[in-house]
């Protein structure tokens, strides 16, 4: 298994990485500590190191990495292929580059075709990766590829918290059955209830129906077909509503809105074990809804 | 108000449209039967139903459309601008071309500097476009002029449902506080539920925890970070929850889907004056979910 073709491109030659023959031209990347402002892992200190990180990518990938090659040079100016994931039909991508050769449209060129050989591979049924927001050349090569913004993540820094952007690419592309899920939370006062929550969440008032309203549609962005929730009065006892809102930014801040704003909660935000600091809000009726966010960074 | 501006590119000159003087030469495309297969509007007969179809597209957006001219020709080959919409400060946004200038990138170069103008305009915090999945070369049009991809709603033609991504592009971008809300639906037992749940509606179940599970995670699609729903484990009483699916095809699709399983409903779709057809579907614990889709095309 792994990758064992050859692909060319106008300018380039993709072979498959090899960690001996490679670790030396790809220090230049892996061992600049300017490379990857947007990545998890720490330069390396010297080609020995680069080499072993490479072959325990390569094992964790499946193999499946080519060495960039800008022809007629042998050096590989950088590697892109499968990340390290969790060996489902859908397989992570990614790519790194030296920074020497950046603004060329290098990567931009070989990601399409090592896109559509993976995506012609048995058992591989589509490819995300996943990019921080401002990385916007990584966001071009993606595009430049065929991937589409599917969803939004929390990303956890070592000195702050970002988001990023999954972008993906199926190999048979379908529309999905179901668009959006749409929760009821039943409340006493629709108009309040959805002005509080707007503003402690940060959500969008995409409508209300009628006036005064009985229902309110809050929505996480403010485009149209938006996911989010919808706010329905309710009369007489109020029924208990679970449900999780699932934070792009910090939890202590959305803690210190509802705060703010009068609302009880069951306590500060609390780290857990499945990686999600968490709080939960309880609304003037009674309901609670569950907050999670991304941890905090170790240095603040 | 409305566009005052001309706007040059490489090789085009867009001019605030005029329907007297432009109305002769788009009506080679708004009177071409084949011109928009993903458009709502008939053709129009003659070029006196073009002027007017014009007239009360341009009085409908506030005057906001270009016609598109390749130089040094004068004749307007298409047009650009917002669509009639709703007036809030998101505009909608569309173009046409002419079908005997497909292909040249005409559209691509023009809507990059429209958007922009409109953009920087007091009043107009982001446009959106809603295109047919189908209609790759709008997609390429809208992604040219910076627009990413945001959600995805069912559309109903005259002859059959298709659906429609919503591409959007803010003033000012930023990412937003809250990525998904999850309700959490309680079931007595988490797998059955979900395999049967996930199979009616087209879910994906991305997780289940712990072996056998208190909880599942479906998902509307299966990459990281769908919105989606959880199953959890309840005992005793099982709260009643409300909550809307939303679906991109036909809620009768559905609908049989559920009686095979053997789940019960509480009848057959009915159209809502909202523009919906709904039903809802009653879970073994006797939770009601309210599925929702298109309205049926005038003609099956």
């Amino acid at each position: 298994m792994g990758a064992t073709t050859v692909l060319t491109t106008a300018r380039l030659e993709l072979v498959p990485l090899d960690p001996d023959r490679d670790a030396e031209s790809l220090h230049a990347m892996l061992g600049d500590p300017a490379m990857d402002p947007y990545g998890w892992a720490e330069p390396t200190g010297d080609v020995a190191e680069t080499r072993e990180r490479l072959r325990a990518d390569l094992a964790g990938n499946g193999g499946w990495t080519w060495a960039v090659r800008l022809r007629p040079d042998d050096a590989a100016l950088g590697a892109i292929g499968i990340f390290s994931d969790q060996g489902r039909s859908i397989r992570g991508l990614s790519w790194h580059l030296r920074r020497s050769h950046w603004g060329r449209g290098i990567m931009g060129e070989a990601a399409p075709v090592v896109v559509e050989h993976l995506l012609a591979q048995p058992g591989i049924t589509g490819v995300e990766a996943w990019i921080d927001t401002r990385n916007l050349r990584s966001i071009g090569v993606a595009r430049r590829a065929g991937l589409q913004e599917a969803s939004r993540m929390a990303r956890v820094y070592p000195d702050h918290v970002a988001q990023q952007v999954v972008m993906v690419r199926a190999a048979e592309p379908r529309d999905s059955d179901v668009v959006a899920v749409f929760p009821d939370l039943p409340v006493r006062d629709v108009e309040a209830g959805a002005e509080q929550l707007a503003h402690v969440l940060g959500l969008h008032v995409a409508f209300r129906y009628p006036d005064p309203p009985t229902m309110a549609r809050l929505t996480v962005t403010p485009w149209a077909g938006s996911q989010g929730l919808n706010l329905v009065r309710a009369e007489g006892t109020i029924p208990p509503v679970s449900l999780t809102i699932d934070l792009g930014i910090a939890p202590d801040l959305v803690y210190e809105r509802a705060l703010a704003a009068g609302l009880g909660v069951d306590g500060p935000p609390v780290d857990q074990p499945w990686y999600r600091r968490t709080f939960a809000m309880v609304l003037p009726d009674g309901q609670q809804l569950r907050v999670q966010g991304p941890l905090r960074p170790e240095r603040g």
